[in-house]
């Protein structure tokens, strides 16, 4: 069962968690003089306007008209009763998701590339640099971008841009370009660490150019609500009040931020974050200032990390493997709004392959983590005999990933 | 603008074309006595039911629920308006696609692969073998029959086996057993006329195998028809009476006839079918009675033909590639009813990628031929300031096609 949201019931402002903080965010410091960076700080990489959402107290924030325009391109997106996973676990909980692959790149990631392509053109930068993991936002912004007729430069972790090639096709098909990182050292695989360096550096040195996050920011957190704000109005059209539990896969933590957040303040809903295990942030990082890049040249963040200099062992087919965590999650993982889960990915796949059969969609590797983790709290419903509700983002089709699953199939992926 | 329609307005019976042709169709020969073939004929490689749709002289036949239960994953579809291209183009003609490309295999190929499933497994069936060219129908059938817990076994024509490995790994994904084609010659590119012959003869020697055929036949164009039965609905609530045009690309025919034949009855309406230029079956063929595979094991049926033993050029990149078409398309080309255009390949990529640019949405290298059918309308409508009404089926998306388009980018692509 799909419900859909007439679109013009379509949300025109985003939610922002800022104001509603269970304790106040600790701010952002200086690389260098480890003070609380300001405006002036992060001007060379980004746009005022984002620098004032990055910052902002206000609750509600206005999604300009020319941004609205080529969201509704593919939103609101559909929200999803999984009735015949249900049906396939027996499970007395109801299942609902947000069906965040229908987007143009096929992911939630061009929720916030539309808006941050956006209001950089606003301002005058013809250029935007960005690094992408798992390929799913050098795509999005890749399309942003030829949106508003912007040059876009990918830094794509070379593991990624060696296993996806397609991912690489897709990007350039949007006109952007795309290199394999870091720049330097062809035998390393690369992380999204050094790609943030690259990108970041380049787009210092220039000055029609700026630099673009996927994940981790604030704003980039806000700008993803839209997918929480659509659930909230479907769930009702649904005759649902609220779901017992919300759950997102957390890389950087856009997608989960994107459909959790507009439910923070209501303590009868269940927040989880799950992770791979191969790249614990929130299970197994420490809570501590760090940098969000490699080389330490962007401001350090309060977070869950693993380390600045953390490469993920390669053996991970999917996204999902930043060293950090956006702030926001992690601090409501740390004062315990929010639970965190790992999983090894061979139960991920597993999970992803059920859906698959169950509900006609092929999920992104990334995607296989919060499936493992919504089948089994199905499964514990189920248990308790408990009508419980869960929502999820399903936040990207794998389409682009097929060479993962075949490595699962054929015994290849190490279960790591 | 996306126009949906609600669940329980999805059609609960298909269309059936043979009562209203303009002249009754010629019947399939027996390959050998080259008489008139029965079911009996037929019972070896179809169910029955499926046999009594292929001659069926009743106007509606309905749906079975179990069939509707599993079409409701992605059905009803979205009707779309692509207001976007239509401002790039600067036409005033209205242009809406039907979106095929949400089904489980990314294509149109899902709504006749289900119901076939569910009639052979009805009917005792345990396996089903089946040809595939750009991987489309193989795929569908391997989501079918993991539905229904069948066996499937699909002989991928050499070149696309070799050039997509995605498409196999989708495939196999869902339990599908997957060879290339011709079995037995290594250094042949294949084609489907040969994919046929093997899967036919597969499915002869054994007691427990049936064959489904994704294309070409009148059951097959018959369950296509739920999208144009759709969009007849939808184009009404946008407000609109009936397109001036309809257009789809042709292979086999089936997604073609699937938009089109609903519309068959009514004279104002303009068929018309978009070929490949290397594969111009039914711009450059001859009308007569042709074998459906290179080997001539199967009946032979009244059709636009290049020959049975027409091997298309490796060249092409997409779909498109079958010698003959389907029998109710050709002789709606013969009569006049439907026209015909072919286009080089270089011509549909521009397309593609003009409707990747303004709508978001990667389109299959088949879908590129229907797009430049489409642009071409809506050009003529400006030239003319004409306010058309251009209906068009979006087949599918090209995410799994993505080294067509790396070859057209970098001038790989030989423009035949």
């Amino acid at each position: 069962m799909r419900i859909h949201l007439p679109a013009d019931q379509m949300p025109t402002a985003w939610y922002n968690a800022l104001p509603v903080m269970p304790e106040p965010l600790q701010p952002p410091l200086h690389p260098g003089t480890r003070e609380p960076v300001g405006p002036d700080d992060l001007a060379p990489l980004f746009p005022m306007a984002l620098i004032e959402q990055e910052m902002s107290p206000q609750q509600w924030i206005d999604i300009p008209g020319e941004v609205l325009d080529i969201l509704r391109l593919w939103r609101p997106t559909p929200l999803v009763r999984a009735e015949r996973l249900e049906q396939a676990l027996g499970t007395p909980a109801r299942i609902y998701f947000k069906d965040e692959s229908v987007s143009p790149a096929g992911s939630h990631k061009p929720n916030t590339a539309v808006p941050q392509a956006f209001y950089n053109k606003r301002e005058g930068v013809k250029r935007l640099t960005t690094e992408t993991g798992a390929g799913q936002w050098g795509t999005a912004l890749s399309f942003a971008c030829t949106q508003y007729e912007m040059d876009c430069k990918v830094y794509m972790v070379r593991a990624s841009y060696e296993q996806k090639p397609y991912r690489r096709i897709l990007m350039e098909t949007w006109g952007g370009e795309v290199v394999p990182s870091p720049v330097d050292d062809p035998s390393h695989p690369g992380s999204l660490g050094i790609a943030i360096t690259d990108a970041v550096l380049d787009a210092v040195a220039r000055d029609d150019t700026h630099y673009a996050l996927g994940s981790v920011l604030n704003h980039v957190l806000l700008h993803q609500t839209v997918i929480g704000l659509e659930a909230q109005e479907q769930l009702a059209l649904a005759g649902e009040r609220v779901p017992d539990v919300v759950v997102g896969c957390c890389g950087g933590g856009s997608n989960l931020g994107g459909i959790a957040l507009p439910y923070m303040t209501n303590p009868d809903v269940r927040l989880v974050a799950a992770e791979p295990a191969s790249c614990p942030t929130l299970t197994e990082g420490t809570f501590e200032y760090d940098f969000g890049d490699s080389a330490g040249v962007t401001p350090l963040m309060p977070m869950y990390t693993l380390g600045h200099d953390f490469v993920p062992p390669s053996i991970h087919a999917g996204g999902l493997r930043y060293h950090g965590d956006s702030p926001i999650i992690s601090a409501l993982v740390k004062c315990g709004r929010m639970e965190a889960v790992a999983y090894p990915q061979g139960k991920t796949f597993e999970a992803a392959i059920q859906f698959a059969n169950t509900e006609g969609k092929l999920p992104a590797p990334e995607a296989g983590h919060v499936l493992r983790a919504v089948i089994d709290e199905a499964l514990a419903a189920k248990e308790l005999n408990e009508e419980r509700v869960i929502l999820f983002n399903y936040c990207g089709h794998g389409f682009l990933d097929l060479a993962a699953y075949d490595d699962f199939l054929n015994g290849r992926l190490v279960d790591a």
